[in-house]
C-alpha cells in the first residue's frame, strides 16, 4: 500500500506543473440527502458536477422543493463553463430549471440523462434557452481549463457516469451514484478497466459514493431481482399482480414485463411519473417490450385478473402516488380486490418507513396479499465494491461524496484501511472549498450555502421567519384580536373582535372566549386612560396579557395577532 | 388438529351452561399501536384489560397524546367493576390518570406496574383517587361476573402478566404483550406449565399479541444482549460508554451495570423517565446495583472517561431526550467527546427511523463511534412462539390484539396453520362487540370509540376542525384582512388592513400586498354600493377575490380571514 502511494506520488511529481491549485467546493447534498451539486474551478474556469433539489424536512412546512443556493456561482458567473449530470435522478437533475434560469451555459450528459433533462426543461418551459449536448461513455468534453471523460458505471437508471475530470494540478474521479453490476439488465457493466487505466495515470481526489458504506459485502445485480419476479408470478398464477417501484427504474420495469410477457399477463404502467420515464426509455430504446404487451389502463376491464399486471408508483407510501390512492379507495381506475397480489420491489427511503407501513395495512384490510421484503436491490455500492474502486483508482485524496454524515464517516474507514492516509481523506460540508494539488490539500475557505425553499411559484421568499411562523401555527394555531379605536375621544369604536383557527373549536360564546375578551378589555382601559398613543406598547400589552391568560388556562401558546385601527 | 378441536368442544359442552353470551368489545389499540383498551361484558358486569395511551401522528399538529374515547363506559358506568392491567408500559396504562377521572373503579395489576402507575397517579394528582391493588402471579380476582388470574409472562418491562378471564361463558386467554424468555435476567421465565393446564380445561377464545407475527423464528433471550455488552465493553475499555435505551426496560439496565461493574466502571443513569423508572425499580428490589456502582451526574468529573457509562433516554431520536440533547450540544451535564463509544441499544420503533438517523449523524460528527447493530432483542413473541402459545392453549376462537392489521392478518395466518378454524378467526375493529360462547361467536354491533386529543390542559377540545385548520395553516399560512364599516353612511372607516403569517415575508410595503389591498377595495366597493347587508356575503367576496388572487401570483391557496367591525 504504502509503497504504491510512493509510486503515486513521483508520477504525478513527473506532470508539468502549474502554480495554480484545483479547487473543489461542494455547493450542496453533504448534510443532506440530495441537492448534490459540486463545483470545480481552476484559475479562469469553474464546471459544475451535477445539480440536484432535495424534499423538504417535516418540519418544513408547505415547502414543495429545496435548490441550493448558487450565490457562488452567480458571483463567478463569467467563470462557468458547464454543467456535468452524473445521471438522471431527482437529486442530481432537479434543480435544473431554477439554477440555469440565472446561470445559462451548457449542461452535457448522456442520452437517458439528456432526455430526461430535456422533459423537464419542457415542463418550465425553458427548453429553448438551455443548450444540451448527449455525451458518450469514453468522450471527452473540453471546457476551460478542464477536460472530462464519462465513464460507464451502473445504477438504479440506466445511463449513469462516472466523471474522470482533468486539471492541470491532477485527475478527479467522481463516481457519481453508482453500483458494480457484472451483469445488468440493459448495456454492459460499469467500465472498471478503465477505472483501473485513469488509476495507473495516477489519480489525485476520488469522490466516490457513500449511500451504502455502512454495509458489508457487494451489492446484487439488479438481475437477480428478475428471477424473484419469475418466482412470485409463478407462485401467484390465480391472482392480479400489482408492483410498485421507483418510476425511474426502467431495468426493473423491464424485468416485470419480461416475467408478465413468460406468463402471458398483459401489462398496465400507472403514475404519473413513471408513464414519463417509461415513454422516454421506449422512444430511445432502453426498454424492450414484446408486442402487444403493454396496455392501456382502460383496457384492463378486458382481461381477467389473473392475466394483468399493474406496475405503479407509490412504493414510498407517497400520498398521492397511484399505489396509496388505490389503497385508499380513491384511484379512479383501480380497485384493489381481495386475491390481489401486491408486491413491493423497494425498500423504505429513510423517513418514509410509516408512510408505506400505513399503505401496507390499508391493501391489507382490503383483503390483498402484500409482499415486501426481498424484493429488491439496491442502487449504490457496499463496501466491498467501494474497495474495488479505491483499488483501482489508487487517489492520493479521498472525498467522500453522496450519503449523511454516518455514511461519509463510514467510507472514511475504508479509504483508511485502502492505505490512503488518515490526513489525506476530507470529510467535507456544503461550502468548503478545498484547494489541491498533488502536493496538498486543505480547506482553505466557505462560501455562501443553502436550502432554497421553493412553494407554489416561489423561490426563496419562503425563509425562516414564514417557516418559523408556519411551525408556531401547526402546533398552536392564532387569536386574532382586532379593535378599532377613535383616538380623539379615546374610545373603543368597534370590538374587540376575537377570532380563532387551530386553536378551540367553539361554536357560539365560549366561556374561554369570553374571558379573552374581558382580559383585552381591561388592558384597553388601561390604555386609553393613559395619554399615551404608543400601539406598539398596546399591542404588546393585549399579547401578553392574553398569553398569559391562555397559557394559564389551557397550557398553550398559540399566536397571537392584535390588530388594532383607528378611525 | 382436528380431533383436538373438537375433543376441546365436547369439554366446553361439559361445562354448566349459562344462557348468556360474553362480550368483547375492544375500545382502542386495533388501527393503531397503542391505545390498548379492551371490555370483558357478561350480563351487568364489565371488566375493562388496559387503558392505554398513544402517540399523535405526524399530522396531529400540537397533539401531546390521544387517549381512547370510553363513551361506552360511561354509559355503563354501573356495571363497570375495575381494570386489570396486564404491564406498565404507556400503551397499557397511558391513559388511566384520565379515564380513571369519570370511571373510578380499582386497579389490579402486578406490583412493578402499580408502582408505576401510582407515579403517574401522583403526578396527575389522582393518588387519593384511585384504588388499586397488587396482584401476584397465580392469584384470582373475583369480580362481578368474572373472575381474573394472572400468569406470568416476559416482557421488556419487568413483571408482564397474561391474563386468564374467567366467565360463564368460558374462559379468554389474555397473553398482553409477551414474548417467550427461558433464561430471563430477572424473575422466571413465562409459565408455560399454566398457559397448558387452562388450555387442558378448554379455552374459548385466545387474545394473542400479533406485534411480532410477520417475523419467522423465535425472539431471542433478553439475556443474549449482557454477553454483547460484555464483548463491547471489552473492546472498548480506553473510551467513556454511553448507551441509550428504553427508560422501563430495567433488565437491559441491569445488565449494563453488571457488565459496568465486571470493566470497572462508574454508572450514571441520564434522563427523567429513566431515572424515575430506576428509581421505582430499585426500591422495590427489581435491579441488582452492586455498592459504589451508581453515581450522581455530577460526579461524572471525578472520573476518568474509560471508568465511566452513561445509561440515557433517547433511544428513539426524541428530540427532548438526554441523547438527543447531548448530539446537538445542548445538554448541560454531558458534552459528547471524540473518543465516545455511544450505543443504541434499541431498534427504531417505525416512524422514528429518520429521527434517530438523525441522532446518530449529530454524534459521529462529534467524533463519537456509534453501534447501532444488533445490540437489541425484541420484546414480542414471533411466530414460532405464538405457535407455541396456541398448542398450549388450544383456543376455540382467536382474536389476534397487539400490532398493526398487516399484524392480526399474519398471527391469523399462523392461527389458521395450528388448526383453528378460518371461521373462528376475528380480526376486530375497535368498537366491534363480539359476542360469543362455545357455539358461536359473532360481531353483533358497534359501540363509539375513537381518539380523543390531549393538547395541553384540554382533553378532547382539539378536534377534526381544529386539526384541520393547523394543517391548513402550517401548509400555507394566513392572511387576515379587517375593515371597519360605518352601515349608516356605508362607508369604510378604517381599513383595510392586511396583515399576513407564515405567507410571505415582506418587510415596509411589499408589492403583493398593495395589489392584495386593491383587491379588496374593490370587493368593498361593490359591496357597499349595493344596499345589501349582508356581512357573511361581503365576506365570502374577500375571501374568494383575494383568494383567486393569491393563487394566481403564487400557486398557494393560504387560509384567508375576513374581519368586518361596524362602528
Amino acid at each position: 500500500m504504502k509503497r504504491e502511494q510512493t509510486k503515486l506520488k513521483t508520477k504525478a511529481k513527473a506532470k508539468p506543473e502549474s502554480g495554480s491549485k484545483l479547487k473543489i467546493i461542494p455547493l450542496g447534498g453533504l448534510e443532506q440527502i440530495g441537492m448534490n451539486i459540486t463545483a470545480f474551478e481552476y484559475e479562469d474556469s469553474i464546471i459544475v458536477v451535477d445539480c440536484g433539489l432535495s424534499f423538504p424536512d417535516d418540519d418544513m412546512y408547505g415547502v414543495d422543493l429545496v435548490i441550493p443556493d448558487v450565490t457562488y456561482l452567480k458571483d463567478n458567473i463569467d467563470k462557468v463553463k458547464g454543467f456535468f449530470i452524473t445521471h438522471g435522478h431527482e437529486d442530481h437533475i432537479g434543480a435544473i430549471p431554477y439554477v440555469l434560469r440565472d446561470i445559462n451555459v451548457p449542461i452535457y450528459a448522456t442520452r437517458l440523462t439528456i432526455a430526461i433533462i430535456e422533459h423537464k426543461l419542457e415542463e418550465h418551459n425553458m427548453l429553448k434557452k438551455v443548450k444540451r449536448k448527449v455525451v458518450k461513455y469514453g468522450q471527452n468534453i473540453n471546457l476551460g481549463a478542464f477536460h472530462v471523460e464519462f465513464i460507464r458505471t451502473n445504477h438504479s437508471i440506466q445511463d449513469a457516469a462516472a466523471l474522470a475530470i482533468y486539471s492541470p494540478a491532477g485527475i478527479v474521479v467522481h463516481t457519481g451514484d453508482f453500483k458494480v453490476d457484472y451483469t445488468p439488465v440493459y448495456g454492459d457493466a460499469i467500465d472498471l478497466q478503465r477505472f483501473g487505466e485513469i488509476g495507473k495515470k495516477g489519480v489525485l481526489a476520488l469522490m466516490c459514493d457513500s449511500t451504502n458504506a455502512e454495509r458489508p459485502g457487494f451489492t446484487m445485480s439488479e438481475r437477480t431481482v428478475g428471477k424473484t419476479f419469475d418466482n412470485i408470478f409463478g407462485d401467484h398464477q390465480n391472482t392480479r399482480i400489482i408492483i410498485a417501484t421507483f418510476a425511474s427504474n426502467v431495468d426493473r420495469v423491464q424485468q416485470i414485463i419480461n416475467s408478465a410477457h413468460k406468463y402471458g399477463r398483459k401489462v398496465v404502467v400507472e403514475g404519473r411519473s413513471m408513464v414519463t420515464i417509461i415513454n422516454i426509455a421506449s422512444e430511445l430504446g432502453y426498454l424492450n417490450v414484446p408486442d402487444n404487451t403493454l396496455i392501456d389502463i382502460e383496457q384492463l376491464r378486458n382481461y381477467p385478473d389473473e392475466q394483468t399486471v399493474i406496475i405503479t408508483t407509490g412504493s414510498q407510501g407517497e400520498s398521492m402516488a397511484a399505489l396509496s390512492r388505490m389503497a385508499s379507495g380513491i384511484h379512479r381506475k383501480v380497485s384493489i380486490k381481495p386475491k390481489d397480489t401486491i408486491i413491493f420491489s423497494s425498500n423504505p427511503i429513510p423517513g418514509n418507513e410509516k408512510a408505506v407501513s400505513d399503505v401496507i395495512n390499508d391493501l391489507t384490510m382490503k383483503g390483498a396479499e402484500v409482499i415486501f421484503q426481498d424484493v429488491h436491490v439496491s442502487g449504490h455500492a457496499c463496501q466491498e465494491d467501494i474497495k474495488l474502486i479505491y483499488s483501482l483508482v489508487k487517489p492520493k485524496y479521498a472525498i467522500p461524496v453522496h450519503g449523511e454524515y454516518r455514511h461519509l464517516i463510514a467510507q472514511a474507514k475504508v479509504a483508511e484501511q485502502l492505505g490512503v492516509e488518515k490526513d489525506n481523506i476530507f470529510i467535507l460540508s456544503s461550502g468548503d472549498v478545498l484547494e489541491l494539488d498533488d502536493k496538498k490539500a486543505k480547506v482553505t475557505g466557505h462560501v455562501q450555502v443553502g436550502d432554497v425553499m421553493v412553494d407554489g411559484l416561489g423561490v426563496g421568499d419562503v425563509g425562516n421567519v414564514v417557516l418559523r411562523d408556519r411551525q408556531h401555527l401547526a402546533q398552536e394555531g392564532i387569536i386574532i384580536v382586532t379593535v378599532t379605536l377613535e383616538m380623539g375621544s379615546r374610545m373603543v369604536v368597534a370590538g374587540p373582535e376575537i377570532v380563532s383557527r387551530g386553536f378551540v373549536y367553539v361554536r357560539g360564546a365560549g366561556g374561554l372566549m369570553d374571558e379573552a375578551r374581558q382580559v383585552v378589555n381591561i388592558a384597553l382601559d388601561r390604555f386609553l386612560d393613559r395619554s399615551s398613543n404608543e400601539w406598539s406598547k398596546l399591542k404588546a400589552d393585549i399579547k401578553d396579557d392574553l398569553g398569559d391568560f391562555v397559557w394559564k388556562e389551557t397550557k398553550r401558546r398559540p399566536m397571537i395577532i392584535p390588530i388594532i385601527m383607528e378611525v
